[in-house]
């Protein structure tokens, strides 16, 4: 099995090399394919996906899983024409992430130095249970020119499977696309020996739970992009307006509430607690709503009656449901500091009108995303005009906050001189280099 | 001990939140506290240096070490002023790297998308003798805003501690700076201890040899950022100009051979490798380089005899020294073939007249810097025009090649509205995004 997936990714591993020589036009070719095979293999697809919905409705029955996990598994017409290649289509449409200069410098005359965009390589990508992730993740990787290995969750297994047959059939034998491109694991222990081979595979992207993103976390020396916990604060400070402030924790509580981007915590400045409680706490009631407060909340949240304490285990809980923690706190300072101490540094927003206490609390706050005067559920690639999405990452290296194609590429450098030499730039009477910022584009990318 | 380094730990993760709300002119003046206090405490410096220095002679009479070590370690007056102090100055004159905004996007009328560079956190670094290093990557961290943890070699023990006494002490009750932005660790069971601390710790930078590299990226689950092996390649064409190509792996090869750009490999297209191989092996050997060629270069170079035959092992050995393996190869192809398969990705480069060539050249190999007709000696933060260096990265991913200070940082997002909530633009008559980018700059950095 462990020689089964190093064959695989020696495998990805070349498809990558290939791939990263693919023009734009072929990459787009490619997706286009994709996406009308897609439709063509509509019976082949949903006839899968009857399988596993027929698995899975058994399991319902006996309590293993839960109805939103069988929804999520659920492959129509209506998702497979409108939704999934749909979807391919507009990645095939978004700006070619690769071959982008971001940079170029004059070193010395004829000696030029470019930062040309270039794909990472070989992605692993562990998802659970909804089999159209498999085809906006392996498709962002295509675009992007990397190759990508996919696990998805067992529920799916046939779905997936036909899934990826369809798109290996479409992109075969296509010019430019190398055979291997998108490999698809279908065993658990392939995971554990897809996480081991670090000198083959360049990121590891989870797609699902914190458990899952944990588990990937702590198997691996590969890095891995996203996030395991979104623990999102919303903190209403003593100059807010009290109605912006009721609709922003409202949606950012109750809009998705299953949401990595829902608030969790709710933080509130003393002077302005029982007036915006008042409001406030019958809303957030009336939206299904449990609240679990500190002391000061209890006594302040006059009108409604018989909170539930919140204890220190409250502050580091991400509830991904209708439960929301309050406290109150005598200062933006004090919001800072409890949010820098508890959150997850996903997502966290101040509402105020005070500008000044906006600004330290968007600096001081140490989080992929800050926000005024929003909600924190527009954390979001699609939102944030990223077009589709790889997934929200809390990592502090190369990608944070939602992540669009760009998190999928890294740059080379590429120098081009005529016959110079580091030698002639050392010692006395020795040549200098001139460092002018240039214009220029290196797009040399005719065969 | 590994509570005492835990301890350190946090307060750094402390000291970089409040370092990362310094001012520009904050972290400035701290810079040209620290340049100043280095000349001011001179003797205590050179005191600590003479120590180290007597007992590193003692350790060469014993064969314990070697005399290069003793050069790099060895700092007086000359060192100390024109070349420490005045890196430090040029780290404050350098163009401030956080702060600035990347991109700005109107998503809808008054909510707007910033993404701003920040800090990353803690930096972990682990270097090998050169007390100049200690200096140099702790100023630049200073710069960008991080905090950061340093563990020099023991030779260094007393010098590495008065160094950063005199910086801590340059800095201590600067407006802006905090106590704790820099902590020296002293034992070598501290930096296992550090190596697991990756909840505390955003990034470790290895600086040493390949060995150190090694350790380190083996013994963490930090991000690692640097290189180990530097296998660099010149590849010459066929259609190579012959006098550019024998200067090219002339200064490739011997400009500094113990350097991570040198090269360690030179591949040979067929055609010309008789003429070439007439002059570049004699200009070579006239240089001190030993070659060791595969049989076609033993067979083809007929003016210099008695060449030692290059084993497997030669393809992937980073010599450091003067040697050179040699390898005739009959394609382009062949030779990218042979470089992405031994290379250690760090920098390779062609010799050609032909353009195309150059391009499949660059655009085939998979390395963070490739070259048309220069030196790979070329690949280095300062002639790259980075300012000072962090080092020189193999990564895939956030930073690759010779890193800069923008190596040293990440971005957050910033979203300010006017109580902009996500339910407002869902589902029918519903508001739509604008996502239209703007030239705006998020400035609101005063206090």
């Amino acid at each position: 099995m462990a020689d089964d997936i190093k064959a695989a990714a020696k495998t990805a591993r070349q498809a990558a090399l290939a791939l990263s020589q693919a023009t734009e036009n072929q990459r787009n070719a490619a997706l286009e394919a994709i996406a009308q095979a897609l439709t063509a293999n509509r019976d082949k697809i949903l006839d899968a996906n009857k399988r596993d919905m027929a698995a899975a409705e058994e399991m319902l029955a006996q309590g293993k899983i839960t109805l939103p996990l069988i929804k999520r598994l659920k492959v129509d017409d209506e998702k497979l024409n409108s939704e999934i290649a749909v979807g391919v289509s507009s990645v095939a449409g978004q700006e070619d992430p690769i071959g982008k200069t971001q940079a170029a410098t004059e070193l010395d005359a004829g000696l030029t130095l470019y930062r040309v965009t270039v794909p990472i390589g070989v992605i692993g990508v562990v998802f659970e249970s909804r089999p159209d992730a498999l085809v906006q993740i392996a498709t962002l990787c295509l675009k992007s020119g990397n190759a990508v290995m996919l696990k998805g969750g067992s529920e799916a297994l046939h779905t997936n499977r036909a899934l990826a047959q369809v798109m290996a059939a479409a992109t075969a034998g296509m010019d430019g696309i190398p055979e291997g491109w998108m490999h698809l694991l279908e065993a658990r222990e392939e995971v554990a020996g897809m996480l081991e081979l670090h000198a083959l595979i360049d990121l590891i992207i989870p797609r699902g739970g914190n458990e899952l993103v944990q588990h990937v976390m702590n198997h691996t020396k590969i890095p891995v992009m996203g996030h395991a916990d979104g623990i999102c604060h919303v903190y209403v400070d003593k100059d807010a307006d009290l109605d912006k402030a009721v609709r922003i924790v409202v949606d950012s509580k109750t809009q998705y509430a299953a949401s990595c981007n829902a608030a969790e915590t709710l933080l509130v400045h003393a002077e302005i607690a029982e007036p915006f409680f008042a409001t406030a706490l019958r809303e957030l009631a009336d939206h299904g709503v449990l609240i679990r407060g500190d002391a000061r909340t209890r006594k302040l949240a006059t009108n409604v009656g018989g909170l539930t304490p919140a204890t220190d285990t409250d502050w580091s809980t991400e509830y991904l449901d209708y439960i929301l923690s309050v406290k109150v706190v005598d200062s933006v300072a004090e919001a800072i500091a409890h949010i820098n101490e508890y959150s997850s540094h996903h997502t966290d927003s101040i509402v105020t009108e005070n500008q000044r206490a906006a600004n330290r609390f968007l600096q001081g706050v140490d989080s992929a995303s800050v926000m005024h005067n929003a909600s924190t559920r527009f954390a979001d690639g699609f939102r944030y005009g990223l077009g589709a999405e790889v997934g929200i990452s809390t990592n502090r290296l190369h990608s944070r906050g939602p992540v669009g194609l760009e998190g999928l590429v890294i740059y080379k450098y590429i120098v081009t001189g005529d016959g110079h030499i580091a030698g002639d730039y050392i010692g006395e009477s020795s040549k200098t280099f001139t460092h002018r910022k240039l214009n220029a584009v290196w797009e040399e990318r005719e065969r």
